[in-house]
């Protein structure tokens, strides 16, 4: 079993970052982080965010509605940002309050500012095949984690464990495509699917995202399997200073022996979601350059 | 076996229509069809929609440039029907001439006049399970045709053979989508899926969109499975006056006595996309009014 280590991948994309952004003319890329209240995971998010960018020479500009912030008020406020000639990317970081229609926010920034790739005009893209979108950072990441792993998806069978909008859609769609390093066989399941393991134990790469403590485990894998966990579960632990510890949704102690590659959680998908916003933000400077 | 009778379905919606168009207060619904060049069997399809449309009391206008129209001046035209109020729905007849980009040209098209269901906008929809958009015709007809023969696909495994934007992505993205009906399980297969028959064979339904005359053989599936074919192919056969015959892309004879359910060609998903895209023109006029 090799590790497919997401801290090393990740920073070797920003270390190549810095060097593009280094070498970019004009002034520097900026990203706008919006961060409604102060839920404890959002903060620390965007805290990572902004380290991030300032470390690869992207300036941030930090917004912090309260969060009794009303649906018309952050339009205006995401409308203002559009408009802004230094903002390149926007992200408005999920979840929002429940008072707030998240889909319908995402769809206010503007899609060549949508760096977090959730508009529905950059998703419709990523069905498309057409590059001149951005593809949202988690799936994204898995992608480049694959790609970076020597994985090539041509002839295999691909299965995703969820079908949220942020990660198995596109995922999906992702692995699907025509493409160098993608085309393969995708099958999509969830909550609703019979017989799961009859179907996972076909999969040649299997990319969890449900949510699910530990949900994946030996008896639902192939040997040799591709494994990529994108969850992100915290789980009490009375020996853990902070009360809980960090669990993806596979089983790792027993599927690890029998895969050929897997993620870790923490230090698997996680960073590289950091890291691909990062790579939309330089992507978005270059376009906005390019006008 | 039973056959899904398209013709039959497609009508009782055509009935369905022509009773709501009646009631519909103000002006008729308005469908424009664009259709560059004289391509014979876009001249076939647009004619048919437009006798569809005055069965049911839709107006329509058609269009048609040249087959040397430019991109630009293309825009202008679909720019103009946009702004135009008295226009519904808008259709730009696929295929175009080489020299125009396809995907660009349906984008151009507002997403509120989208009734074709190409836009990127409206595909988005579809993968965001948001029912404000168009659903692109021929999927919609496909789920159609499903709810109306009294097949619910949850818990069911649905295979798509093709990752086409015109059928094969959307028809997984709806079948996947988590509503009544739907719910499926999804695979998608295609040129580059290793192993074929042996995924096709786990199929509790299978949609075939590859446009291969007779691929499907009774090897490739379990018995009682339900067949949706969207193949629509034209093979020379010298006994008939056109020296063409049309056929699916399932070999009809040797797959339908292990069905339990499948539709023919013609007379299957072919009336049912003309149905929808009616239906998707009374929406917009619906929506229209309700400005």
């Amino acid at each position: 079993m090799s590790l497919i280590d997401g801290n090393a991948i990740a920073a070797r994309i920003i270390a190549e970052l810095t060097a593009e952004v280094a070498a970019l003319p004009g002034r520097r890329p900026c990203l706008a982080l919006v961060r409604v209240g102060e839920d404890p995971a959002s903060v620390s998010y965007v805290r990572k965010k902004e380290q991030t960018a300032a470390a690869i020479g992207v300036d941030s500009r930090i917004i912090l509605p309260a969060v009794t912030i009303t649906q018309g008020e952050l339009f205006t406020l995401i409308d203002d940002l559009n408009a802004d000639p230094g903002v390149d990317g926007i992200l408005v970081q999920s979840p929002l309050p429940k008072h707030l229609d998240e889909v319908a926010v995402f769809r206010r920034v503007a899609p060549h500012k949508d760096v977090d790739g959730f508009n529905t005009l950059n998703l419709g893209k990523v069905a498309q095949e057409d590059d001149t979108g951005f593809v949202s950072c988690t799936p994204a990441g898995i992608m480049e984690l694959l790609a970076r792993s020597g994985v090539d998806l041509k002839g295999k069978h691909v299965v995703v464990l969820g079908r949220s909008l942020i990660v198995g859609k596109p995922i999906a769609l992702l692995a699907l495509q025509k493409r160098a390093g993608a085309n393969g066989t995708v099958t999509i399941c969830h909550s609703g699917t019979s017989n799961l393991p009859a179907i996972t134990r076909q999969a040649d790469v299997l990319i969890a995202a449900i949510g699910r403590p530990d949900f994946v485990t030996a008896d639902m894998i192939k040997p040799g399997v591709v494994v990529i966990d994108v969850g992100i579960n915290r789980v009490a632990d009375a020996t853990k200073k902070s009360g809980y510890r960090l669990t993806g949704d596979v089983h790792f102690a027993s599927v690890a022996p029998l895969a050929a590659q897997i993620t870790p959680v923490p230090g698997g998908v996680g960073p590289m979601t950091v890291a691909m916003l990062m790579k939309n933000t330089v992507k978005a400077r270059r376009a906005s350059s390019a006008e």
